[in-house]
């Protein structure tokens, strides 16, 4: 077996920093090659700080033949590019014999080149982040115990969610953009499925962030939760037939739910078409675009009206605080709703300097264990160091980097195109998270 | 010029009744021969009666060659097929120097053959049905004479619909389906913009049917209206720049939207994906499926529940009386929430033998003449006679019916693409409906 020395990490982005970081560190010992390559060339050499195992240099994506050029001379392709360009990148490696690892989701494309991975003897890892990624890894490991001493899973609950740490939660909606901002907005569209008592359940999108679920995480906080958009294509990826109850959500603060569903209430999250002379207009002009037309009244107190249909709660104040109502003109063209709504959040939630992130995750199990019902809570929260370091930089980083580790070092054998949901994976990349630091709390309680 | 003389009919469906009648009708003096064409000869034999200028044939639409045939031995070619055919039977009618005419939305690919058609000194007509058609026609007769009579229009508003005569309409939803039920199913999806107060409104799908207008119309009774997808097209359509107000939108009788939004907010319109299974589902669980769980509640008490977020009126008997809690098994397979609630509601809402429907449209103008303001409202209700006269056959089949009577008589000189927004077209077509009965009601008021 030819021994694995070089890592090309491809995009030096906010969420390489850990990745970057670890793999450094590491270089020393096993005397490892990185080479860093971003469209922006400072950003590259930025992370690698001119260590002596480190290289920093530009790629243009779209010069394949120089995108080749670089991926013939490693043995390891990092990819932390945008997903779209994954398949690509794949074919790159497929075509010169190197192993590929993301933390995106698998793709159907990659999916499909599975057995010519496994006949090269290729390893092409995906959905090794945080969600996806963590979560598969801390919920396999739970599953397959349960599974392994015989009992049964009746029902299995996963949220997780990436927050304002509460020292630096000094906002009315208690969140900020601690990740992609456009993601956040769009959240949800479509329906989301899910399984609950054995009966499939549908959310439409204007019914889902008013269905949403509470839970008190013992000295983390309240949280709720609304649920993702297909929890049902778990029960075949975490090998869960015949499970009466199954569904996945993401964790917000309390309270924000119920807000953020007036926005999807007015329409402020649509993103099909632009609002026409949209940079002709102030905040409480566009506001009043998804308000009747009132002769006398104000458009705060059309909102004020609007508000009361969906609750009962005093939450004005929220909108009040976002300048929903201001005069300040929109500074762009051809926006949809959702790009001006994101420009607005962004000059309020966008982080602080010294403003720290935190991840919290919680996987609830229902189980049968001989005559009894019993409930596993396991939860996990990270809290950011630093504005390098963020909780999202590590939970995404670290099971990436784990994971090249072992491949590395020769601790991972298999071939072909996975997610960590297989013992193979999963098993040795919790141990070394847990030598991290990142260890999630467990408790069992008897429900009947 | 050739003597116009033969006349081809693409389609024998519900809708082509009264056009067939009328144009056989005229054929006499004017010594037309029609040819009617269906996918099923019977159909179109049924309609042409074996009368002597007639001729019942079958055509397959994709036999392009046998089309391009009979296409070539005609003079105007009528299609009532639908609207996703049309650009293709545009191209043969270039080819072969035809005229045409159709009752769809003028698309954009016809709309490019402008020049060419007009080049060849050829007449391609769209828009001649109800709605697109006669609204444009009757509209555009009051516009132009506001206009010429140098008044000022501030305000116009217009609302069509397809309804149940009052004589048969005896279910709780005062509704039946008098036409194409999937569009009145999927009827709003996406968003509602329309003009008010010089202010550009967008109104979201899960809004649509809360943000209705009640108007009651002399004699014929209470209506309510939800907006139309986009009436800001109008404004250059009808030449109403500067207009401060413009709205279009779809009557029903007075009650149905707050009971249609419930569907909308269960997510039961929902066309994108398919329910898991139905086939093995009665529509008490479909319903249950839109529905959270709940331990002990029944799905009645849950559907209750639900109402009551939306409306303080009992609508229960409403769903009661759909059967949306009944045990009967979805008899398909693979179908979205939408197929199985068009499904379900044409067990009900299904005309019977003798039902009759009826077409109601208003149009309210608001105009300043010198220093007064006055409001014209121009209405008509066209009852349908019998079940192949309905009132739906009768004002689609009507103004294209005359316009292509005027055209072989010679009465229209215009060559083109066009729709009947120009004087050339809505004047002698307006002229002509009033001949067979075709009457709009108007009132002017004095507003201020």
């Amino acid at each position: 077996m030819v021994q694995l020395k070089n890592i090309l990490i491809l995009g030096a982005g906010l969420s390489s920093t850990t990745l970057i970081k670890f793999l450094i560190k590491n270089s020393e010992k096993y005397n490892w090659k990185i080479t860093v390559a971003d469209k922006i060339k400072e950003l590259a050499e930025k992370k690698v700080k001119n260590h002596k195992n480190t290289k920093a240099i530009s790629i243009d994506i779209n010069n394949t033949d120089y995108l080749a050029e670089i991926i013939k001379n490693n043995d390891v392709i990092v990819s932390m590019l945008p997903a779209f360009m994954h398949p690509q990148i794949a074919n790159i490696c497929l075509k010169y014999h190197k192993h590929l690892a993301t933390a995106s989701y698998l793709s159907e494309e990659i999916s499909r080149m599975g057995s010519e991975v496994k006949n090269k003897k290729l390893l092409f890892l995906n959905e090794l982040g945080v969600d996806p990624g963590l979560d598969h890894i801390s919920a396999m490991t739970i599953i397959d115990r349960i599974k392994d001493s015989g009992d049964t899973i009746l029902s299995f609950r996963s949220d997780t969610g990436g927050l304002i740490a509460p020292e630096y939660d000094n906002n009315p909606w208690n969140y900020k953009f601690t990740w992609n901002p456009r993601n956040v907005i769009l959240a949800g569209y479509g329906t989301a499925k899910y399984l609950e008592e054995d009966q499939v359940k549908y959310i439409p999108y204007n019914q889902l962030f008013s269905r949403i679920v509470k839970t008190t995480i013992k000295g983390i906080g309240n949280f709720e939760a609304y649920a993702n958009r297909d929890s049902l294509k778990y029960i075949d990826k975490y090998n869960l037939k015949g499970i009466k109850s199954i569904i996945r959500g993401t964790f917000r603060r309390e309270g924000f739910c119920e807000a953020w569903n007036i926005f999807v209430q007015l329409g402020m999250t649509d993103d099909s078409y632009d609002i026409i002379n949209n940079e002709e207009i102030t905040l409480r002009e566009f506001t009043n675009k998804f308000l009747a037309y009132h002769k006398t009244e104000s458009v705060e107190k059309k909102f004020k009206h609007f508000i009361k249909r969906y609750t009962l709660n005093n939450i004005y104040n929220k909108f009040e605080w976002l300048n929903l109502f201001s005069d300040k003109i929109i500074p762009f063209k051809n926006a949809t709703p959702a790009v001006v709504l994101q420009w607005l959040l962004q000059n309020k939630w966008n982080l602080e300097v010294d403003d720290k992130d935190m991840i919290v995750m919680q996987h609830q199990i229902i189980y049968q264990h001989k005559e009894t019902i019993k409930k596993l809570t396991s939860w996990i929260s990270v809290n950011g160091k630093d504005s390098e370091d963020t909780a999202m930089a590590m939970t995404v980083g670290m099971p990436l980097a784990i994971a090249i580790k072992l491949l590395m070092t020769g601790k991972i054998k298999i071939h072909g195109v996975h997610i960590p949901t297989i013992p193979e994976l999963y098993k040795p990349i919790m141990r070394e998270l847990s030598k991290e630091g990142i260890m999630f709390n467990e408790q069992v309680t008897k429900i009947s």
